[in-house]
Formats: structure tokens, sequence, C-alpha cells
């Protein structure tokens, strides 16, 4: 399997660099409190982060009194910039894809995963370790591109009317799973699709039970301060689950 | 509340019994299918089906061996047609609205509902009342309009390309949930939307543990048969749910 590694590309790593750094983006404005609204309280809790990035969040779930953290990502350049930002005697980070999290050993109370999760092929395989590191109980909190935006697979994405308001999402292909490729800063970045049903019936398959989803949308107050983000009323960017090891 | 029952107006009446009686429909080919595959064995269960029609599904339980069905329907004509078609010594029919169902003392060991939850408003009371009405450990299976095709408001529903070729399913206000007016043989049929996540939620909420999830799509075989169904492969009709009362 090759696995991806789009974050060591350097037109990449840049543009990702600028987009997190805005101070509006649809990360702060929707995934972060969605995923937070799904967090139990950290405190003394063993956490796993994977495709844990700049190690922004593992930083910030040792402030909120976690035990400690271990932080997976594929990316060389995002490590660095994680040792140099988000350094702690709490947090260790590993650098390998998620798909090799077999090579693991450990014990979690709390896995989590932000916005990775669609860039594994092998999903039921990282959700069959995400398990066996989980103590019994154990809560596995991830977010992904939502089920109607990772179908995407070029094209056109938005129909708009005569004045460039965008009025209906384009939607195809829903019904046929598997790797998508689109332009993200670079091209050819490697997605895939998994149908809402694939993603919790491969979740339950593994022996986790549903406990909660989150498909944040606009809110009147965050459109009337940013217009734009009317479009997230017509299609939600993301899908968050809260799942329990039983 | 208002509630709705287009069952019983003439014109609605007529285009659904013709709709229905059609060999090749979306029902037969996708949703009869996908709804059987989540159904327990049926020998011995004592079965409730809400918005049961003309009782079609019923006597079919009854034939897969259940001990009994009591089937509830708002529709005067639709359950006339039932007693005439589909009478058994095992079946109960009850003139009632699937919001009514507080009123009905009694223990089942599944709760069926096809294609008829998505005209119900208050989507948490019946949830209760389901729970409620089965056995611990006791199953509801049921099937709904997905929610990007229950979003659905008005305006187009399709893309095409200059061959007449559905190329795109338009999605807008699927963030938008509550009601909606549609023309289905008759105007302002009246339809709920709820996003994937609320179905799901309140479920976990009323009591009930998620086993599995489909949507169905086209298959190769269908769409060498029916070329239509390609379409479905672009967006589901069908979301079908089986929880277990916990």
């Amino acid at each position: 399997m090759a696995l991806q590694n789009n974050y060591d590309n350097e037109t990449f790593f840049e543009g990702y660099q600028k987009l997190r750094e805005r101070e509006v983006n649809a990360n702060n404005l929707f995934e972060i409190p969605a995923r937070v609204a799904l967090l139990p309280d950290l405190k003394g809790l063993r956490i796993l982060d994977l495709g844990c990035g700049m190690g922004d969040d593992c930083m910030e779930y040792i402030r909120q009194g976690a035990k400690s953290v271990v932080g997976v990502d594929i990316s060389e350049k995002m490590l660095e910039a994680a040792k140099e930002k988000n350094s702690d005697p709490n947090i260790t980070y590993i650098r390998m894809p998620m798909e090799d999290i077999y090579k693991l050993e450990g014990e979690f109370d709390l896995v989590v995963s932000s916005l990775a999760i669609h860039y594994v092929e092998d999903y039921k395989g990282v959700l069959k370790n995400v398990n066996r590191l989980l103590v019994k109980g154990g809560v596995f909190v991830f977010s992904q591109e939502h089920p109607v935006n990772s179908s995407y697979g070029g094209g056109e994405r938005w129909l708009k009317d005569e004045n460039g308001i965008k009025t209906y999402s384009l939607l195809s292909n829903y019904g046929i799973e598997g790797e998508r490729e689109s332009t993200w800063f670079v091209d050819n970045v490697k997605k895939y699709h998994r149908m809402f049903s694939t993603v919790i019936n491969d979740l339950i398959d593994a022996g986790f039970s549903i406990e909660k989803l989150s498909e944040p949308v606009a809110t009147e107050e965050i459109v009337e301060k940013y217009p734009d983000y009317y479009d997230l009323y017509h299609r939600p960017d993301f899908l968050l689950v809260k799942a329990r090891k039983i």
C-alpha cells in the first residue's frame, strides 16, 4: 500500500500552514467546537491523537488535564513543527502513518483523530487497532470530511445563481466508495470516500457502540459575521463521531 | 398538531396504488430487500407495523412465521384495502396516526416501519413510545427517505448534461431541519427533514443502540436492466436503520 504524505510536500505544507494560521477558518469555527463538545472530561486520561499534525491539539489536551498524549503523524515536517511549538514532558510524538498503529503497544482511555481518517484506505484495519489500544469503555472521537463532501471526485462543487451565490451543492457518485483524487494546494491529494452507513457499520463491527454524531452546520451568528459560511447550511463540511469500546 | 392523511385523498390514493402495482419500482428493487436484510428471524415474534398501508408487509410477516402483527395506519382507504387483501386471524389493523401510539398498550418483539417516519413531525415522541412498547432487547427496523433526499424543498432535483443524463443531484438546505412541502401525486405533501445525525442521536437518546445502517444504492445488475436507476449511485433514495432497545 502506497501511503500518502502530502504534508512533507513543500507547496502543500506552506499552503496548509497559511490556511490554519487564518483566524477564521472552518476548523476553528466548526470542527474544533464540535470535537470539543464530544470529548469526555480529559483529566487524568491517557490519550492517543491520530494525525496530530503540528501538535496543537496534543498540547491543548495536556492543558485540559490529560495525563499523557501520544501524537502520531506521517509527516516529518509536521512533527518538527510540533516539537518546536508544542513540546511537553507528557507528550510523545511518533512518526508513523495511521495505518501502522498495529505496531503500537499501549493502553489508552481516549483516542482522538481530527480530519485525518479520510486519508486512510484501510479504515477497518485502523478501527480494529484503535479498539485494541483502548481500555474497555474507552472513547474514540474523530472528525472526517462529511460523506456528501468526500464523495466529490472532481468537476463542479456548486451551482450558483446569476449573482454568484451558491444555491446548490452538487452531489454525485455518493454510492461509489473508494479513492478520490482532488487538488488541495497540490495535485493528486488522495482521499477515500465512504458512505455514512459504512463509517458507522464498520465501527459497530469493530466492537464500538455509537454514542453521538455531529454534523456542524452554520449558525445565524456565524453567517452574520461571515456570510460565506451560509454554504454549510446546504452541505456540512464535517462529520464527527463519538464511539465507545464495548 | 394537524396530522396529515394524504392517503385518503382520492387522487393521491390512485396515484400511489398505480405506483406500487408497477412491478419495477424503487420499493421493490431497493427498499424491500434492504429492509428484509435487516429483519431478525420472524418466527414466533409479536410485531408492530407503523404505517402499514395496505397490509402487504403484515401478511408477509405472518407468512414468515410471526406470531402476531398489529398494523397501524392513519388512512381509512388504506386499511379498507388491507382488510380486503390481507386479512388474517393473527393480524389486527388499527386506524391511528403514528404519533398516537402513546395510546397503545402491549408488548412487541419487533417494531417495523416502512417509508412512513419522514411524515412524522414528533420523531422523538414516536421513538419514546416505540421503545416503551418493545421488550428489552427488542428490535426496531425502519426505512425513511434518505436525509440528502428529504432535505429537498422544491426547485430542481437534478443537473443534467446535454443528453438529458442526470450528472449531479442538487443538494440544498440539508442543515435546515423541519417541514418540507412537495408534490407527490397531490400538492402540499408534508414531510419532515432530519439530518443523519439527528436520526441517529434521537434513537440513542430514546434508549436504543444502533446495530446497522443501510443506504441501498444501484448495482451493476440492476442498472443493466433498468438504466434509470444509475441515479441511485449519485444519491440513495432511502436510509434504513436497525436499532435495539437496551
